[in-house]
């Protein structure tokens, strides 16, 4: 998978997971809704309810920096499965220009923000390497 | 989402993603296949290709046992999003009677690993909590 076709399976994905790791050294692992501006993969911390305010995500990436970003495709005909990990360094941006354009990625992307732009903050996660893999391009045995 | 509900969307979900976290506090996350069995989740190493035989799960797990497992359910309808969590702790048992019983959980779950039985090794993580959020349990405001 060449570093076009990566970045073009990650700007297409409709959802991703982010995984973080705590001060206490144990991963955590969210879904997330996400865009992709350059380099950058951006989320907002959205107003949809939950049965907690669960902030761990940020807590975590204040803490520590690095997180990790996958995309997949799962069925059963394993022939057609395909990953792609964006690792990087996440900071939070709270307000100004970059969370505002931030937000109008992401209304662009998904319509429920058009509807309910998310209250942020935003985080900005700059991709440092890209993975990928996929079983149509690794036939099988 | 009660303990009931939580455990049946666990054990149907096709894919899962495993978070770990590597020597130098960095989070890795890749898609598994699965199989639960009680408070165990299980996955193999399997022999399908990759572009590079990446092991960094398996290294990262022998320095490191936290581990999380996410399955979710995306669509644009926000109305049926869902995920389920479960953080655990992660060994790997290359052989033996644990093995063999993973390895027939997944050839049940996976018609492929019935005609190619994953050479492993195995790994089993005991799940320690499990937590989720389901959209249509928590209606929008």
């Amino acid at each position: 998978m060449d570093a076009t076709d990566l970045r073009r399976r990650l700007e297409e994905a409709r959802s991703a997971r982010l995984a973080t790791v705590g001060p206490d050294g144990k991963p955590h692992v969210v879904p997330i809704t996400f865009a992709v501006d350059g380099d950058t993969v951006y989320f907002a911390i959205d107003a949809k309810p939950k049965r907690t305010t669960d902030l761990k995500r940020l807590r975590n990436i204040a803490a520590n920096p690095a997180v990790s970003v996958l995309v997949d495709h799962y069925e059963d005909d394993w022939k057609r499965l395909w990953w792609v990990r964006a690792d990087g360094a996440a900071r939070i941006t709270a307000e100004g220009a970059q969370a505002e354009r931030a937000l109008d990625l992401l209304a662009l992307k998904y319509p429920p923000y058009r509807h309910a732009r998310p209250p942020g903050p935003v985080v900005a996660i700059t991709i440092q390497t890209m993975t990928g893999w996929a079983a149509n391009e690794n036939p099988a045995r």
